[in-house]
């Protein structure tokens, strides 16, 4: 298979797809619209996990499990949501198969074991997880519940795209449970703060905070907090979601506790979430014509060693200068691959690398033995310079530093370039089509407007901001009075 | 709800289901035979991922993830799999619901949305992964494929019991290809080994390793390797499987590869798991009548530390001291958990922690102040001692060791005073019903009277151990010649 990418600026969607299967990250299954995650693109999800895990355990939450299946009857019982994933579900309706009498080869679905109740694949687990904290609270002391639950979910999608939209996919979705409004907003708040962190500082991918209007929001919520990012190709993309419930899902399943006050009242629900997606965004944000580009912080190999020699005792002696380097930079807290095989040469390696995004490629030839250096060439600029075997540690730790902060800023300028502010709705259509982004334009808060601007240029609004500032000015499309703008963008 | 526990000589069966739902480790779902295993259950249980994981990694093994569901075709190809799993599996034959005509509130299976093809929710995923090994192998170059993958199955169980068989439950199965027989064999040992180290060392319990009979095998494999504990009610509960598949799959799925030499050649394979089961094990071998009985290693916390104090006052004196000693004992690498909550008394609390096992208590009371002391109560034990604040680390470092090591000799002893040779039927069934544990005794090695003997005695045979002499005698029903000694028991 040849490591050729389409270009980005050829065909961007293309560009990607490729990517995604050349890399050894994801590739389609023989289950539509299911991916089969490889070993390479696991090992980045499972950095994702660790450093939100430990985030999630930092404010107080544990994990646990909940059933894969949501009977019917539960499913039902918030409207809102009911409504949301009906359309979109996986039904199991019975648990047996049989052999086809026709065909002794063949099995059918045996009639006789069908369900009395048929059960739903979970999209999400807000319906089985209230149920059963409806058992778990009855007073003031039982809350808050601050749970995580690590787990695949199906929803039934039409057109799928490795990573980015998938019928099934795993993620991570918190359910939290409070005696107040205020304090379910606060974590409601909290669970979107730390979405952005890790994003920020660990994806190095800038996000705008803001909240979803109405249209937007998740089925059965009162409030949609979201982080967007922005792709290379001026696409938005909602990156994390976390959700402020009310009281819908206590009501739903009736789950009530006495206060302090001795009344008894209805809990107040949390709910958050990330998924495999956020390796489409993460390979979207950085990644170039050669291939993945990926930051030190969640690079599985952030380093490999690859030494070029004619002969085995010329391997023979860079393999003790690399053995040696490799464990320094182990000992430093680098992870370091030294790759010796013999069934692939230097040049292939170094395309296998680049294409897999590996931050630091290192490079020792018999010139290297003789003066002490090695060839280091950063994955991110493509810069290539000789460092002294001695410096080696301490340069590469600096560069983890380094370009980690490169890859954000990067990004963050990108963004920011592609913020547009328009006041018009023929300039909408035009920065739309021609550049791309954020544009940000007064709206005046109607689903109506809303939707019409969707049917008319295929961008929604990906979210209010927080940080934007109240501004007098009129909708871009209807010109009625509007106090902020909003964020309104082509989406994945 | 009352901490007290049926006793184990009273109702063994009913005081594990007490255990299992007092001290917080899992309950039954509103899905009939799924569970929610609690946040406690589940810190152990990713004590146990955490602790697998690694030796799967050390021994050159990579984490990926395959779909969730098998569509029909891919099922049926192993034979013996399908027909093996068929008649427990939990098939989706729609894709989505819609609003019932005759009541708004209702949903129903949308007729219009039936699969072309049903899917079974994998019950393992021998098939789904064969079929994508298929594409990743052409040549010796691409073996071995070491890969393992943490996920949920579903086998549909008519009698459920929690974490011992759930319709839905949480394993790893591992899935590898080799270019050789030899090299799957020893991959099969290899992780027979790694289950027996993982179950010894951490779990404390002592395990025999062996291969199934016949009758007893993966559907589908050639050989199943296994690790057999026993339970304190002499029962005996296999633990962890590793299966040498042969070229079954690689045929069913025509996998095959060039090897070295330029022939054509099916590929070799093995698969093994481990369960949420273990969990049940974990809970049956050490467990008593007070409540559950962790070894330190996989305890979520090592070292509880209780104030014993009146008023506010006393409680920030304790609390200076308590504060120190958690500090120095994290600092030590030992988990601590400081409960100076006031909504519970000490006496609730001591209870709580005993249910919960957590293998050391340190209370501090107003005396412990004058003297310089704290109270230090192990829980394997029970016994009690004071101890100097300054020799508190030092003595829960050395515990943490001696109770692991006594943990495993309890049950070591227990398992070894529980394994009787019997060379007469009328013996067998005397002390299987007498004392039960494992019965080593001759067998004809005919599945025919495994059967019968099982029949008579609900006893099967749970393993051909490995390290058992080559001995000739006489069958122990048939009469029939002999070579080696197998194990019977009844089991979990």
């Amino acid at each position: 298979m040849s490591k050729k990418l389409t270009k980005r600026s050829e065909d961007y969607s293309k560009w990607y797809n490729e990517l995604v299967v050349k890399a050894d990250l994801a590739e389609n299954s023989a289950v539509r619209g299911c991916m089969v995650i490889k070993p390479y693109g696991f090992a980045i999800w499972e950095k994702m996990q660790a450093q939100l895990d430990k985030m999630f355990k930092e404010t107080g939450h544990q994990n646990a499990y909940f059933p894969l299946f949501v009977p019917k009857h539960l499913f039902e019982a918030e409207e809102k949501n009911a409504e949301g994933f009906a359309k979109e579900c996986a039904v199991v309706t019975h648990y047996r198969l049989k052999t086809d009498p026709n065909d002794k080869s063949k099995l059918i679905v045996d009639p006789e074991a069908k369900l009395e109740e048929e059960l739903v694949v979970r999209p999400t687990s807000e319906a089985i997880i209230w149920n059963t904290y409806k058992n778990w609270i009855q007073s003031y002391r039982d809350l808050p519940i601050k749970i995580n639950q690590w787990a695949n979910v199906v929803r039934w999608e039409m057109r799928t795209r490795l990573f980015l939209r998938t019928s099934e996919f795993l993620w991570q979705e918190g359910h939290t449970a409070h005696a107040t409004k205020q304090e379910a907003l606060e974590e409601t708040e909290l669970m979107n703060n730390i979405y952005a962190e890790f994003a920020e500082k660990f994806m190095a991918m800038p996000v705008i905070k803001g909240s979803k209007t109405e249209s937007e929001r998740f089925a059965g919520a009162v409030e949609t907090y979201c982080i967007e990012a922005m792709m290379q190709d001026g696409k938005a993309l909602q990156a994390g979601t976390s959700h402020f419930l009310g009281q819908n899902f206590a009501k739903a399943f009736d789950v009530k506790f006495t206060s302090k006050e001795g009344k008894l009242e209805n809990v107040w629900a949390t709910s958050w979430g990330v998924s495999t997606r956020l390796m489409g965004a993460l390979i979207m944000t950085h990644s170039d014509d050669n291939g993945l580009v990926l930051p030190p912080n969640l690079a599985p190999t952030q380093v490999v060693i690859v030494p070029i020699y004619k002969g085995e005792g010329q391997l023979e002696e860079i393999s003790k200068v690399a053995n040696k380097l490799a464990d320094d930079l182990k000992e430093a807290g680098i992870s370091v691959k030294y790759d010796d095989r013999d069934t692939q040469k230097p040049g292939w390696k170094f395309a296998q690398y680049e294409l897999q995004g590996v931050p630091v490629r290192l490079a020792i030839g018999p010139k290297d033995l003789e003066k002490g250096s090695v060839e280091l060439a950063r994955r991110d600029t493509l810069a290539k310079e000789f460092v002294n075997q001695t410096e080696v540690v301490e340069k590469v730790k600096h560069l983890m530093v380094e370009m980690q902060d490169t890859l954000f800023d990067k990004a963050f300028n990108f963004r920011n370039e592609h913020i547009t502010e328009v006041d018009s709705f023929d300039e909408f259509k035009k920065v739309l089509k021609e550049k791309g982004g954020f544009i940000s334009a007064h709206w005046d808060g109607t689903a109506e407007t809303e939707n019409k601007i969707k049917g008319l240029t295929k961008a929604t609004i990906r979210c209010i901001p927080f940080n934007s500032e109240k501004e007098s000015g009129s909708c871009v499309l209807t010109g009625k009075p509007s106090e902020q703008r909003v964020l309104f963008a082509k989406a994945y």
